[in-house]
């Protein structure tokens, strides 16, 4: 007899006939007991759906499967037919059901909702709730649209040195990286002697690949890095993490225009993306973190973005009449507020403001 | 008028047809002068190719172009047309060749066989060479299966922790990460006082993504990462290396011939991808890295793997007659010796030991 293999929840529930023997894998979100059956909510991590099980109270261990709580891993071999229950297409009969591993009542995600703030504590498991997994996915199928959009374009991906001798912003900002004996460092000359550290310098890690990036460029002609980028800032903003993946393209042969065309282009294609492979998880999004999520993202995609030259938008900013609580004028920089006005005030859509002066270059 | 859009020199020599106008960028690989032409061999790193561009006596600038050395960079404008010339199918006849950027006779890379050792003396140069546009353009396209082989497969990309807390594989060969004055370290009961580190505590760069990795699995089923690792050993060997990609599936439901089925297509898949999007570049390699390559390459390709318990292996190993420089026997970890004569001398072909002794697990 060979082995059946498993199958993903996401690509059962899209089966497009009834299947005699399907066997899937996961975790139970919930469980409540009719006269003859019980049924179980089962969840794979494949997508948001769950499978509904119909565990027959003539499985042999059916007392057990009564005791199954949410949390608990299970494994089911059935039959996958018509469902009689509203908004679910199919649901599985389950001939077999084998406990992976059970749950007990301590078990946090308990069925209702959860603050990001309780699910931050246990991030063990927030992947097992149906807001991060749905970040994560959405995450995962982003970060694949990034290679996707470059390698299309004929871009060759660059991994740079994430472990750096250089600093390019400024070590106020930068995380040393070090195998000295920092309770008893060597010195030398009352200073410290880096010659005994692992890469015999001082090293920090990366703020940014683009050194090495413009040089492959000038030999490749056009590049891109997608990889972790650190900042020892110690500011507690949503605007800053110490850790982050970050994307830089170089290309050799280009101008500013060609550099707006391609951040524009990159930017409406990953929304398109997210929204054509991650239906479910854009919807939950819509309904329960943010309502305008779905008609701003389209807008984003349908329009051109504006570009205007930062005098031009310098101007436009003075004579709003809008009361800003920095200063504007020329020369000085660009902030949120003034940003916003200008997108979602002014002229509704993205904006790129060009022609900075290079003396504040964000 | 409406300007010309650039064209890859890969796309143009693949041209179905003659193009009246197009426009190629690159730098130049050599050139030489006929009577009434010079001829320029240009390269853009799109591809291992050039593009023999042909200019006429009759360009108005033709006295600057008879000074472009190897090296200079180019914009060129005009006809591809069928090429006279021997091994190309297409040369580009120039209406207009605006010169980007000199170089003068000290640029590195003339034309000649370089080594390896020298090209490392010049790294920001080195992506121009042949051998390393071809291996820095096999690693783009293999990064880009790993990613198409798990996304099509149903695997969640993860990105787990750089900078972690986290100490998985003993202190010794972990990397600090700290934003503490190493010259004046704040100290607390005769120790360091991490609680002013940046982190509040003591961190380190990850040596492993697993343990994140195992967390997001037991919700979204499989999941694999593929990121910057480090290791602090100071071994200097090809076998290591300070700062690694390193590419780690889980799954959450999933025995040991999984795991082997898995790894087993994953190597297969990425060296069909390679043979297919790079041709050229694996050529390269056959012809100057390694006589033997592709045949090695296609034998793992067409056979299946051949498995087998630790025990047996041993078995086979005290019963081969070799003379091993390291002794080999039940409860010892296979040396390099040992798999080069499983796999090279014995089976022929890739070789998975599975069941090794937890004490010695790899």
């Amino acid at each position: 007899m060979t082995q059946l293999s498993p199958t993903a929840i996401k690509d059962a529930l899209q089966s497009a006939v009834p299947i005699d023997s399907i066997q899937v894998q996961g975790w139970v979100r919930t469980r409540r007991d009719s006269k003859d059956f019980s049924f179980i909510e089962l969840n794979d991590g494949s997508s948001l759906r769950n499978v509904q099980i119909i565990a027959r109270n003539t499985l042999p261990n059916y007392a057990a499967l009564q005791r199954l709580t949410t949390g608990a891993s299970v494994r089911v071999t059935g039959a996958l037919v018509a469902s009689q229950g509203k908004g679910q297409k199919w649901e599985l009969v389950a001939d077999n059901i084998q406990i992976v591993g059970a749950a007990d009542d301590s078990y946090p995600l308990q069925k209702k909702g959860h603050t990001p703030e309780f699910l931050r504590e246990i991030a063990h498991l927030r992947p097992r709730s149906n807001l991060f997994s749905s970040i994560f996915r959405v995450r995962s199928r982003l970060a694949f649209a990034v290679h996707q959009f470059f390698q299309e374009r004929g871009f060759v991906y660059v991994h740079t040195p994430i472990i750096t001798g250089s600093d390019c912003e400024g070590a106020g900002e930068l995380f040393r990286v070090s195998t000295i004996d920092i309770k008893n460092p060597p010195r030398k000359n009352g200073g410290i002697d880096f010659a005994q550290d692992f890469f015999a310098r001082p090293t920090y890690l990366t703020v940014s690949g683009q050194l090495e990036a413009e040089a492959f460029a000038l030999a490749l002609s056009n590049v891109y890095t997608f990889g972790p980028t650190f900042r020892a800032e110690n500011s507690n903003t949503s605007r800053h993490a110490s850790e982050f993946w970050m994307i830089e393209p170089e290309m050799a042969f280009c101008d500013s225009n060609g550099n707006m065309d391609l951040a524009e282009e990159f930017v409406k294609y990953l929304i398109a993306d997210a929204r054509k492979h991650c239906p479910d998880e854009m919807e939950l999004f819509a309904r329960f973190v943010d309502k305008e999520l779905l008609a701003r993202l389209d807008l984003v995609v349908e329009r051109p973005f504006q570009r205007i030259a930062y005098n031009d938008a310098v101007d436009l900013l003075k004579k709003s009449g809008e009361k800003f609580e920095f200063p504007i004028d020329y020369g000085l920089t660009l902030q949120s507020e003034h940003e916003r006005w200008l997108t979602e005030k002014h002229f509704k859509c993205p904006v790129t403001v060009f022609n900075f002066p290079k003396e504040i270059k964000p």
